[in-house]
């Protein structure tokens, strides 16, 4: 009903759709940015068949986006890149969230059979 | 780089963590399971290629869960299943959550391409 | 150690950040406002000591925060208004999610005893 | 309308319900617990008028609510302690999530005024 690299693509989907809605809205600052990172991409690397998650929340467009009184905004796509490597059997898939027009998109990068 | 196929999957793939990740964790009992199974629905409905999303919270799964001093439980897994349709140019993928061995389980069920 | 206005009001910010955090990020167009605005409103109910939630999602701020290609945005506060109703033991607490200086503030509007 | 007392709470109540919607349903395993621990703390001091936030992701129940198969679990109440310190004006209040009946429950400490 599908083949090994379908899987492999789902499960890549799986993750991104994982993260994305689990840390989205998360208050964030330039304090607090590092652990962010750290804690997205070790919390999405425990799913089934995630190799490896990297997570960037960029400092600079975080300050831009804070609230002078408030100290702090919250994380939506565009304030971050990520970048996973999923592996489903002896298929290599990785995928890259990344801005286009204006908007986070999350990509498919590349299928390895 | 990738197919048709592989990029349906990959999409239908975010809709499902997107909906697990977004609703998990959110209070429920017998009283707003209908409308939070019409919201979940409706909300990934919006996201591209997703032409439909069928969400079945089970209200004896549900009573069976809830703390009976507190009279609500949390949206798991084990409470709901799932459909989808994704159509990505001429490609169809369905999937389906469902338990196995005990625990929920997103499964691409058909590529048709 | 706290009075039951003070436990109230413990309450009734507990039900304020647990609808906002569990819903930021849910993707909404002006086709799934309704049943969004039901399904958080109802959810929140089920939690201890709260009377009732209304939630209105405005369809013309969703609108003009859609991104034309997508077709749908992510639920923020500015999309927003709240009103709670808490009761514990003999106090009534009322809050109010409303737009100041341009970010969305939670306020307790009154606490009858 | 309200004391400082009574807004000292409400705005310790909203730091516990943001805490808890937004991280509970993240994906651990005794490999995440340190940066999820770290992540919520740090996330949630970003908060107006949050002092400090401790969090406690216990391995041995991590441990024990891991399906063998899947080698992760999804956060919830039962798995971490949480104490907070919030300070209004001249009000300082201390919460703590603790285990009552088998259950997580968010208690109001104390209030100094």
């Amino acid at each position: 009903m599908s083949t090994d690299a379908q899987q492999a693509c789902f499960e890549a989907g799986i993750k991104f759709g994982s993260l994305y809605h689990q840390f989205a809205g998360t208050p964030v600052s330039p304090a607090s940015t590092r652990s962010l990172e750290t804690a997205m991409a070790e919390a999405i690397e425990n799913q089934p068949y995630c190799e490896s998650v990297e997570v960037t929340v960029h400092d600079d467009r975080v300050r831009e986006a804070i609230d002078h009184e408030n100290g702090y905004t919250e994380l939506t796509g565009s304030l971050m890149d990520v970048t996973m490597r999923v592996v489903y059997e002896d298929v290599v898939v990785r995928t890259r969230m990344e801005m286009e027009g204006g908007y986070p998109l999350m990509k498919l990068v590349d299928v390895e059979e």
